[in-house]
């Protein structure tokens, strides 16, 4: 059941899941992998982050078409120790490798009670935070992150050397909202520099340099230039980290050894991740768990705003409550986009 | 072999170690918890961090003498799963309780590839690099934090609802540098605000907000207000999830409920701490990492830096160099400091 408004049509979360594994069936992969494939992009539309959604079948379908990603990956997993697990993604589609190591991760978690998942050799795999719904689901707390293109200078630098890796976190609210916090490491995403170009406005000068390195109000400047992290030297800190542990200690590749999605179409990227998972089950009762992030919500709900119409929130709040609306209305997506979809999958176009 | 020049004097590592021992013996701490402490704050001293070092024996005596810290901790460490380590730390100081958790943590990590300890009834346990280099020492990859009084107000909110958490992550280079980070979560720390108002100076509007949660570039109104987080909600999100796993998830005080260390200088402040540790030996020998590390940070290096004069550096090279400078030179300690050490470990005064 499809409802046509301009440009977007609404479906159902089980009739999205259904196309887009058809659609990642349709580009090569077997079935059981395209479902997995969907299950993250959907995830990603139903929090309402539409540019990591079903939209990437455009970029991910590009390089399955000239083998830049290898639509019929053999991912293994190793185990070193009882709570490691290497995962070889062996170029497949990033957000099935992705699922491949949080499984592995919540299987290490489930004996031990932390599991810990190094994922190499794979590619984008979407936001972090339908991970972090999915091991919170099944109470796990997380801490996930990927490495990235190079897109960001060092701080006091003047070329690209490192990504801006989003790096999530979660935590599981029996009964209740899990806390869900996806971040990457930049002050604004380049799309809001390109908006005040097409404007004609300046844009704070904490948001990105100039091709030099050095900071700039001018948005046509700041794209050409490279993103400014959070905090300064803090955020460039974080960035690293993150791709520490994702790349460097995972056996990817890092910083500047990442080859560009766009540059390199047909060259593998070795995008590195890690997935660590605590059982919160072996903290305590469920019941102890759900009273205390009840409450641990309520305080900082209870803060006065500001603006009397932005109330306080908690990370994840938005996106839970776009996926709740969108289960109950249907999910959004653009008409390109089921063009799109509807191709690989092979079905005729509606009229 | 002390050196005096205006009011600071110097010492080596040993005489200091030994000194801090002496003091927190006095203090009422059996010999060897005096000694963990002692350890954790002369490293803070090393790395240059003198907020955070010997000095802090002057808010930690108090403490212990006013009852508001237990000398005598009887610290225990359950273990409901392989890799997690409960630590209850008795109210005992900070340090000591880091120390054990640290070590419970690396226990598990020996036995498991991944150990995690969660750390409860603690206080302010110093910085998160100290713990980072010993960990990183032993081959352990770090991620460390801990929660802290609340001084920051939710964002959009306008009170103080939050800590300004320490966050700070390691990762070992055998034979090499480690990389350590070791942040807050506000753009500045509050000593940068009083400095500007002691010059006059107005501050960027991205540093704190006045007493009703609006930004401020009035050094007087923020200091009557609160820090804002790096990164705007995305410190916010980082803030809280540093609580979430620290406190909440260890079953200490969280968000409000910890008590203020001056507000309630008798009360114990239920602090909590994570310690996560990875072996990286579990992930290929020393000389892979080695030589991964030293490439990553050649890479970053090279970046050629916007000002000449200041060359990109990595996370933890400040304070490893204040390290090797002082362990040569000998570690500067105010001569304050050096006074209350000393009459803590019941040394006559010297001339």
């Amino acid at each position: 059941m499809n409802t046509f408004s301009n440009d977007k049509c609404t479906f159902s979360e089980a009739e999205l899941l259904d196309l887009g594994k058809r659609a990642f069936k349709g580009l090569g992969l077997p079935e059981d992998d395209a479902a997995d494939v969907a299950r993250i992009l959907v995830q990603a539309d139903l929090f309402g982050l539409g540019t990591h959604g079903l939209g990437r079948i455009e970029s991910y379908g590009k390089r399955l078409q000239t083998g830049g990603i290898n639509a019929r990956a053999n991912i293994t997993v190793d185990s070193p120790a009882p709570t490691l697990r290497l995962v070889n993604g062996d170029n497949g589609v990033g957000p099935l490798v992705g699922m491949h190591a949080l499984r592995a991760a919540m299987q290490a978690a489930r004996e031990c009670g932390v599991g810990v998942a190094l994922a190499r050799q794979s590619n984008h795999f979407g936001p972090v935070s339908p991970y972090g719904l999915l091991a919170a689901q099944e109470g796990f707390a997380s801490i996930i992150g990927s490495n990235a293109t190079t897109t960001i200078a060092p701080w006091g630098g003047s070329d690209a050397r490192l990504g801006n890796s989003p790096l999530g976190f979660g935590i599981p609210n029996p009964g209740g909202s899990p806390f869900l916090l996806d971040m990457a490491m930049s002050v604004v995403a380049r799309a809001k520099i390109r908006n005040a170009l097409k404007r004609g406005e300046k844009i704070p000068d904490t948001w990105a340099t100039d091709r030099r390195g050095s900071a700039t109000t001018d948005p046509a400047a700041a794209l050409d230039g490279f993103l400014l992290p959070i905090g300064g030297h803090k955020g460039y800190g974080l960035a690293l980290m993150v791709d520490l542990f994702a790349g460097l200690l995972s056996n990817a590749a890092y910083l500047t050894h990442v080859k560009s999605w766009v540059d390199a179409p047909d060259e593998p990227q070795n995008l590195g991740h890690f997935f660590i998972l605590i059982d919160t089950r072996k903290l305590g009762p469920t019941s102890w768990l759900a009273d205390r992030m009840n409450d641990f919500a309520a305080i900082l709900h209870a803060s006065p705003s500001t603006d009397p119409d932005a109330p306080v929130i908690v990370p994840g709040e938005i996106e839970l409550a776009n996926m709740a609306r969108q289960q109950r209305d249907g999910i959004a997506i653009s008409a390109s986009v089921l063009e799109l979809l509807q191709q690989h999958a092979g079905v005729a176009r509606q009229p």
